[in-house]
């Protein structure tokens, strides 16, 4: 009986939940984000930049573990000057890019687990392309554009991410 | 001595790598992706759209589990006309939407798993805004705009996702 009681108080919230979206007045008046007391519904052209050390980028979390408490996805805007680019990287999580403006080229090699990892391959990105870079992969983004910005949404997944910058040892 | 030879070309390869960002000429011909021969960038513009039996969206799979082999986040693309939305629903898995174009308005109720769910809030959603679904919580995205398309972007965790379509029981 009790537990009917709740099933009906239960479809009641929700009929009233489905009649009053059309009329629904009060408009919340802090939208607040559970994380920090951020808003829920946020501007992103008014969230932080930086360039985490990288000459000719800004990057912009828009939803991410630290400052939103996101769990499995976290996603950035990244905006790179002409001729800038990402480090040489690799991780071990998904990551997809969208390109949202400008061109570029990546370079993406196979993963160095392999005992004979691939040559780095090249290719062209272009506005309003995606694409996804398999776990692992050693992988880099560049701005060839000499006029305009490549600006570029990056989700990944298991944040937050541990990279790891592949760098050259020329010297040995 | 053989995990030094190993080493030793595993460096070697990772400097030709570097070195060979500029000059490397070896367009891929075929910039597979390797699930089931589909390019690596892909335009989305030229990705397959589908309505899923809702009124006014167009929605486009950016990176998908069963398309592209993603695990762990899948990316989509909709484009809701003129008075058109979600339905409401919740899920048990982590949601950001980015607004591309157009406004419109979310409606979410805290989750449906507590005694006492909270009444719905709206939320005005506009152009360049970003906002993520607490997991399990009910909501839905109308587009108000009575002249432009919303579009989005939405990212979500687990997939393939289950959707639990919260219907209200009127008649009962």
């Amino acid at each position: 009986m009790e537990a009917s009681r709740k099933m009906a108080w239960h479809w009641h919230f929700l009929g009233f939940f489905f009649l009053s979206l059309h009329v629904f007045s009060a408009k919340a008046k802090a939208s607040q984000c559970s994380i920090k007391g951020l808003p829920l519904v946020r501007n992103i052209s008014e969230l932080p930049q930086d360039d985490h050390g990288i000459r000719g980028l800004s990057h912009i979390t828009v939803a991410g573990s630290v400052l939103h408490g996101m769990k499995e996805v976290e996603v950035w805007l990244q905006t790179f000057s002409p001729g800038s680019c990402t480090p040489i990287r690799r991780h071990s999580c998904e990551e997809v890019f969208i390109v949202l403006k400008g061109s570029g080229t990546l370079y993406l090699a196979s993963s160095s687990h392999q005992k004979h990892p691939g040559k780095p391959q090249e290719y062209f990105i272009f506005p309003n392309s995606t694409f996804h870079i398999p776990v692992n992969d050693a992988h880099q983004v560049w701005n060839i554009n000499e006029h305009e910005d490549l600006q570029v949404l990056v989700i990944i997944s298991r944040p937050p991410v541990k990279m790891y910058v592949v760098t050259p040892l020329l010297s040995s």
